[in-house]
């Protein structure tokens, strides 16, 4: 059964918006490939990691490979959303915008897919380091938080001044993500026995996640440095790979090599440690 | 203080597609019939499972009963949505689907709140195995994704291929959930003393839930072998009935039947394993 | 690279209903006032938590402080997404309804961002008494429930029934949140030894949390017999000021005074209580 009669407003709408983000996307070799790249390498990845984790057998071990497998099958679906349309938009820029009153395109699906993506980045690093589980889930809140308020401030188009107050709050919610992961993590790692990955992954982590807002900041939806939809594209899509990909390989690396230390790790079995909590 | 003068166009719209999808569910037996047996097995179950944990006290065997009382709760609600056209849209199908071109209702609310019902199932089954929290995030967060993926396949309205491209996605998903259900857990359950009653609904789960991409497969979403949204709804509805009130009712007559040995498998408390760890 | 040529009438309206509320909240200094006075507070608390929490070193109370500072971080979003126009749109009420046919401000945004605030007190409650993690995710799960469908409640415009069939459901969520509150999590408590700051936190969130259903029902969204949406908006905003930074503010101050305690309560510890389980 399906519907005729009446024209409806609603799904003409939602079929015209995407539709013309579709073909937009596609008559642009730099926008569409700054999303291919992506997918492409988010299918490689799953396929290398399945692979990788397949001799895992310790309990923590496998939950941090699942987590991490977690981490390109949540891309491979961002990125299909933003190459077919589908969470992608055009915003009318508002008054004090260096593009003011133009229609620019809004790949405001990336907000929303980061909300799940990078809470699995947090929770592969918060194992590895043993770190006490609410920690971990106010760290996550935290950072969903930052992805929702970038999201609002990728949307706003009623007041310029609005949208730089969400990029300021999403900040904030940002210092709370890098506190706990400069400071409190890094004693839970030290304890758990995974110092040296933990130290590397975390640099990674902090130094290309600094990226995002610097590529908001300059790019089209805010000072419009670069005026470019699709270098501003290549900026975020260049940062997932190595946020994403380039991390998720050198934590499966580590956790395949060096099983016994992620297994004994447990604060549990540890004498010095207390007992285990949540 | 209310809204009068200029025309708004959004909440227009707003209104003419749920009044729009309202009548149509109203003038279609078949389908409205769909909705509202669920509406009503799921009033039931509210009731019967609160009767029926009423004497439940110890901590993990309520935990147990409180998410199992979840489930008909989130199953009211999200029946109520679709029944008065909150959460269904109009689809127009791009070309390459059988419908192309057709405007096609979309219940994408079912998607949405499988988010947050189907979560509290996997809760139900990762306590009753007694399974690792860390373990059971990763499981739910892969749940999640799936859903999340599922809504995306139903709603492109761009091109045919990226709807395949998510429900393969989101398949990838679900096998990740499948792999905790048949492998990881069953373990976790044998050690937990539940392996008997957590096999039985491991099994209703995993044929079930092959269920519904089997659903979206035939019915008017994907190959629209089925073409009548009616009988999709009731495919999806009837899957529905025994994945979340047959299941829950069958967990909760065992916890309330057991309570003694759910209070007792706490890993902690057994000689031979090792410390309980978050 | 900007979008240009044929008009995109979907961001043209939502260009339109956000300048549209925006103007409307503007000239409107009920309504503006309710909403700025809680961004000043909001910022106001941040500054003060951050100051106040600055000597916690202890892993549980840090934790703690951190869930608190996420309560005004979260409320700031909401209000900057109220008062920029962003999260609220133009309801035709229904048939049924006191205000039948005209168009109402809903400020949907609010349920939006209590589905993330909320948790966020539930987990500093959940932690100060040292509740079970299972126990803390399951009354989460039902918190956001209850958002969710009221959320739903405000935006029914087809039939004045069903916003009140999702009243109600969204009251049974709530149910399972007060029954935690008021049973579980105070025997939890003073096992913690913390039954003295929980039994006035808890006593501060039931009493105003059961404001919020009153405030509905009585305001523009419900029976209508307050008809004004910036006196409807000033009832949710009061009740947030105590109920998230007076809550919050007393919350921490008691943290930061009794640091041992919460540093000592843990329940793995305490001789009498059983290994510690998550």
């Amino acid at each position: 059964m399906y519907h005729t009669g009446s024209i409806d407003v609603g799904s003409v709408l939602l079929q015209a918006t995407q539709g013309d983000a579709l073909s937009q996307i596609q008559n642009d070799v730099l926008l569409s490939s700054s999303l291919w790249v992506n997918i492409a390498l988010a299918g490689l990845s799953i396929l290398a990691f399945v692979y990788m984790g397949r001799n895992i057998t310790s309990e923590r071990a496998r939950l941090i490979w699942g987590a991490t497998l977690m981490i390109p099958l949540v891309s491979i679906s961002s990125y299909l959303g933003l190459a077919s349309g589908l969470t992608v938009g055009f915003i009318e820029m508002p008054s004090g915008h260096a593009l003011a009153g133009q229609e620019v395109m809004s790949q405001w699906g990336r907000y929303l897919t980061w909300a799940l993506s990078t809470p699995m980045i947090l929770l592969a690093l918060g194992k590895l380091a043993d770190v006490d589980t609410g920690s971990l889930f106010a760290v996550i809140a935290a950072d969903i938080g930052m992805c929702v308020t970038g999201l609002a401030a990728a949307l706003i188009t009623s007041s310029y001044l609005f949208r730089w107050a969400f990029y300021l709050v999403s900040c904030a919610f940002f210092v709370v993500v890098l506190y706990a992961l400069l400071v409190e993590w890094s004693t839970a790692a030290v304890e758990a026995g995974t110092a040296d990955i933990f130290e590397t992954l975390r640099v990674l982590t902090v130094v290309l996640w600094l990226g995002y807002p610097v590529v908001w900041a300059v790019g089209v939806e805010g000072l419009a440095l670069v005026q470019s939809v699709g270098l501003t594209s290549w900026g975020y899509s260049a940062l997932d790979v190595f946020a994403k990909y380039v991390f998720a390989f050198l934590l499966l690396r580590w956790v395949a090599a060096n099983e016994q230390t992620v297994a004994a790790s447990r604060k549990g079995t540890a004498p010095s440690s207390a007992p285990a909590d949540d």
